[in-house]
């Protein structure tokens, strides 16, 4: 599979300003340090962007759904078809999202990746589904290393698509019943955090569920001979098509230098992939929150995240992000408006 | 003083919406509880309004200045003249609430309580002052009664005002040299919180200045004969201006029915003082963060407020309020908004 991969390029980014763009900040008329994480955030938005004056453009969410072979064995607690029916949502605009993105002036784009409903043409709908759903990892792989290669490729032409518009600031969001199962696996190989800490609720098993989920996901795990921690690995044996998408997006969206808004655990697991192939990416994300999803909170703690938002949010679609983007455009606009102590004739401390 | 005082009704929410409320929260098509605390938000939200379907009008940021005869016993980092420069700044527009209360769409008041610097007439600065800066309540009470009085029916005046123009969110903000040793001394006596929890860096002191302004904060209770946890009396002890201001504009918006958005440790500690007058206050504050001042979180524990963000926030000027106002929109929003399971022919849980 490998030698199949498509090529990315993620330089770390240059961190040659990051003295002038800490003085700008410290410059700004209010008490060394006080805007907090705003402070930071802008920091790495001027690190990514190489500038003293960020600028967020054309923002988009780039959602992408898929279904699960194993959502057929018990991993979630809605059926299949909630995959499909949230898409027809999506596309009507009743969903979560579609309020969220529209508040925050986010265009959303919603890709089907692989989802198990011929939906045919439609307005607002992007194909570039892979299959029809991913086969049961009970069984075996989830994907064939063709089709991983296959929706990579595809997430990163479509963030290209968004790049060439003029978005600099791309968030990420998913649908796919079964997917915190797929994320869950995701995480627990490519970080070695324990199984039951990857293992969390979903959309809401009560604790029978929750203990038959992990049981399955440990099965999951014993069939699999050939283990192994490389990510494209891992991606093809458990992923789902709409994780290895948005990791191919993200990887392409980093390349081109975008600021990368992740939101919840499965959003970061497709992260995971994407920083097993080009670890430099880490450097473009910005971590909207801190979801309720177990294990989340784990994998946040692998990438030595601090999220911006702790919100209590389990709800995928891209919405933790949704709701976080004000804040990339506040951490902006203080760099770019206020007024510094000279300018502002304000005295310093005493 | 007492028989002096403004009176104000505010009567606690009628909860009877309660669980009209709760089932269109549970209806939209979402797992149960996913969207977290925006989902007790709305339910806040609709409480305070009384209706299934509230709205956010003209939101407002009512910022109260006023100078601390404290000031000059050295109990900040920068000093006094630091609070005229700033009000200078708000209305040059270059301070961080200008900035971020125009990216939320927020209308910015400022109001003059008792800066020391007489501003004269100014386009966009409200002339409220009542006197220039509060004695220093190290030699006696900051205030007198009559001057208490005045600055919360002042306050109100403000409040009245500015929901006579639609508005119904209302958020708080201050500026004053000094007032986190007065928010300090307030919560100390209003709580019981010990005082050496209450005291913080404020602006940026250093450990011995941390420990400086405790010192001088004790004294200041020492020399307190008549001690007493009665909110008028503790305001006219140890208040700013610009803290009795707030008190009387959370007061007179509470009982219109306006959401309050609370900011920091210094607006929280105008909200205890009218809290102490009117206790149903409550039900119509949303709390915007938890800053970094120390004794901040020890007033939310107080009331038993769960903040919006956790940026590590220590700036004031109202700016954590306009931060996290774009989530109350969020929280009206996906009510308003987002489909029902049954509208959009979704599945339910298995």
């Amino acid at each position: 599979m490998h030698s199949d991969l498509p090529q990315f390029r993620v330089n770390a980014v240059n961190r040659a300003l990051e003295p002038a763009l800490r003085r700008k900040i410290d410059n700004k008329t209010k008490p060394l340090g006080a805007l907090g994480r705003l402070e930071n955030l802008a920091l790495q938005l001027g690190l990514i962007q190489n500038t003293l004056t960020p600028q967020l453009n054309k923002p988009h969410m780039l959602l992408c759904a898929g279904d699960h072979g194993a959502a057929k064995s018990g991993v979630s607690a809605f059926p299949q078809d909630v995959t499909w029916q949230m898409v027809e949502n999506f596309l009507a605009g009743g969903a979560a999202i579609n309020t969220l993105a529209r508040q925050a002036g986010m265009a959303l784009v919603i890709a089907d990746a692989g989802v198990n409903r011929d939906f045919g043409p439609r307005p607002g709908l992007i194909d570039a589904k892979v299959a029809p759903g991913t086969a049961n990892y009970l069984d075996g792989a989830a994907m064939t290393p063709a089709h991983a290669v296959t929706a990579l490729s595809r997430g990163a032409a479509l963030a290209r698509d968004i790049a060439a518009t003029g978005c600099n600031v791309l968030a990420f969001g998913e649908m796919g019943i079964g997917n915190t199962a797929s994320a869950s696996l995701i995480t627990h190989c490519l970080t070695g955090i324990p199984l039951a800490d990857c293992v969390g609720r979903g959309t809401g098993l009560d604790d029978a569920g929750l203990a038959r989920k992990h049981d399955l996901l440990a099965q999951a795990l014993d069939v699999w001979r050939e283990r192994s921690d490389d990510a494209p690995a891992v991606l093809a044996r458990f992923g789902g098509y709409e994780i290895a998408m948005l990791a191919g997006a993200m990887l392409a969206a980093a390349e081109a230098g975008m600021v990368l808004l992740i939101d919840g655990f499965i959003v970061t697991s497709a992260l995971l992939v994407a920083a097993g192939i080009e670890p430099a990416i880490r450097d473009y994300c910005v971590f909207a929150h801190r979801s309720d999803e177990a294990g989340h909170r784990r994998q946040l703690e692998h990438l030595g995240a601090e999220p911006l938002l702790n919100l209590g949010l389990r709800l995928g679609e891209g919405t933790g992000a949704a709701l976080a983007y004000p804040l990339l455009v506040s951490a902006c606009a203080f760099l770019a408006e206020m007024a510094s102590f000279e300018s502002a004739a304000v005295s310093g401390k005493l």
